[in-house]
């Protein structure tokens, strides 16, 4: 089973450490760009400003070993980007959009920080049967 | 940059296939089991029955080469398994937890799926900063 992750963009962000950063997006005052790589622009289409996203990233900082710590629940009950895969969620405004070069607001990631995949933020009725011509899988 | 998945568990489901399994977790009626791996559950510390979490899950048969199909937005404006990096979400209820056995609605993972994480459904102030000992990063 092929479980290989290919960045498709990278952060680039006010944000240069996690010591600048905000705990959670929500409090995510400046403006970051997300940067896609052209081969992947395709999959952009309908994108605009005002549009509301996940961005899912890899916490490229985070410590991997941690499960838990003494006084906290698990990482598992939390949502702090140590974990055993760091994969980490924020739901973000578009501000503008430019080809592959989106201007959003509401993202935590650090500068440089890779960027898996963009999704609606709003779960649609697109799901696994959800695309015309692919069928359900 | 090491950017290895590591799956934490897997998806026990009453859904085989694509087919099977409704188009989004909100419509999947009947509970599935997640199991998480021993050497993972000092991570579930704190999920009880009745918890809300954010399952992420491998889309194992999606197609990573699709970005878009004419007539629809690109994929990275819909929430459609089918991406170039398949990590799923699906908000789930905890129905029971016994050590790494629990038992939830709302997943429309098949059954197999590989499970890469947990997370708090709703974010909370336990981002960056939020684990006590571990520091910011």
């Amino acid at each position: 089973m092929d479980l290989s992750l290919r960045p498709i963009g990278v952060v680039r962000s006010p944000y240069a450490t996690p010591l600048d950063a905000p705990r959670q997006g929500e409090f995510a005052r400046r403006e970051s760009v997300v940067e896609i790589e052209e081969r992947y622009h395709d999959g952009l289409a309908g994108i605009e400003a005002g549009a509301r996203l996940l961005v899912v990233w890899w916490a490229h900082l985070a410590d991997r070993r941690v499960l838990s710590r003494p006084g906290t629940d698990g990482v598992f009950a939390m949502r702090t980007p140590h974990r055993p895969n760091p994969v980490c969620l924020s739901e973000v405004e578009v501000v503008s959009r430019e080809g592959g070069r989106l201007v959003v607001l509401g993202l935590e990631a650090t500068d440089g920080t890779p960027v898996l995949d963009l999704k609606a933020a709003r779960a649609e009725y697109d799901g696994w049967c959800g695309l015309p011509g692919v069928g359900t899988l």
